[in-house]
């Protein structure tokens, strides 16, 4: 696995950033902070490059269950200084599901969601003159464990190069609240839903075996790699599977 | 402006739908259906390469003003021989400008609206085992005149390719009904809306400065060209301010 210098690469994000935003012309920024660990180290970053007070997070809960990040997603706002607004999303997606797809099952249910705080943000960003900073790491980028025009969908996606294992170490080293880089990582999909149960693998061996496919140009297992071949091709076919979710829809040329 | 080959141009893009279908494994197609032009010739160019019990076209109205554009749709459904259905998306939309957006003008409603689209299409495109079709054309991608992670979200572009004016002529060719290429291009985002008069520019006269400026390489007005210095910058701001919406968010690249 790659080692960074992570002091480094935070300083270097921060300028990403910075420059992004006066060259578009901007200077606030708002994001959907979900009570995770990605969320909080972009709404961190951000509020470093462009100061807390240009920077509003929006909590956008479904599920009664979700109180426990929304109170995680409340104490990293209060903890870094930014702004943050809580919106429940239910009154626009139960009546959706409740009329024309009653049986659809909790991805559909999970998806429409991260749909649905899309459409906040980006009308959001209209109101508040601001641009909508994504939250996703590329452990998930790579594995399309996002939802396509869902929470992929944003100006410019501040951590989308660094694994997840990385974007932990950030969020240690910035200090953010214990009780957000502790906890198992979840898309809260379902009570006591986690990453790492839906997808089949631990992140320390996802990342490790993205890097070996996407960075080392490792095409085939063997047995001299610190993971199992069913591991590897869990992988490769997770990322065969959901490359289309990284580009932008391709369309014929002009036959003469 | 370039001549293309009508026929020619229907039949490559029909095999370009077929071997895009086949490569990812999907039989079956849907897309929103506006009553508008770009969207009947894609349902028809859809049907005529998957078969039309293969296609579904949703219309999904918000506006009273909009049942004219609804029976269209459904005349055109009809008559390609499609499969359609009817969602209107009001309480999915209504609900959120009420609690959160209440002096919200009329565009950013549009632009909910056109995401609010997507959201549809894309559970349904589960719900079916089927693949959303995109129905912008080229001269509307070129400018920006469409909403991002909206009606621009897609599997594939059958059209993108193809200026404003082409498509009316494939649409003719395709022998269409006559409601549809007739009318005046609408976004329909309120009554008596028309295109032409909220870009500030007709088709013909923007698709040829478009072709000039992307394809010929022109880059500055000259008084020997067959439009006005002031539609030319018009339409250079146009394309320059919207470019980010052609493509994927972008990320830092390591530092070190």
């Amino acid at each position: 696995m790659r080692t960074i210098n992570l002091e480094k690469e935070i300083a270097h994000i921060v300028e990403y950033i910075q420059s992004y935003f006066q060259k578009a012309g901007f200077s606030k920024a708002i994001l959907g902070l979900s009570g995770g660990l990605d969320s909080a180290v972009s709404a961190a970053l951000a509020a470093k490059a462009l100061g807390g007070e240009n920077v509003t997070g929006f909590i956008m809960p479904y599920f009664e269950h979700s109180r426990l990040a929304v109170a995680h997603a409340t104490e990293l706002a209060l903890d870094i200084g930014i702004k943050y607004e809580t919106i429940w999303i239910n009154t626009w997606v139960d009546p959706y599901f409740e009329a024309h797809a009653k049986d659809a099952n909790a991805l559909r249910k999970g998806n429409w969601m991260a749909r649905a705080r899309m459409c906040v943000l980006y009308d959001k960003s209209v109101e508040q003159k601001a641009l909508v900073v994504g939250t996703g790491n590329r452990s998930e980028l790579l594995v399309g464990y996002f939802t396509q025009w869902g929470d992929s969908a944003c100006a410019l996606e501040p951590i989308g190069h660094l694994y997840k294992t990385e974007v932990k170490a950030i969020a240690r080293l910035l200090e953010l609240p214990k009780s957000i880089i502790d906890k198992a990582p979840t898309a809260d999909l379902w009570e006591n839903q986690t990453d790492e149960e839906e997808l089949g693998i631990d992140y320390p061996v996802l990342d490790q075996i993205l890097y070996d496919i996407s960075e080392q140009g490792i095409e085939e297992w063997s047995d001299s790699l610190p993971y199992s071949r069913a591991e590897f091709e869990l992988v490769e076919r997770l990322v065969k599977r959901s490359k289309f979710k990284l580009s932008m829809p391709p369309m014929p040329e002009l036959s003469c």
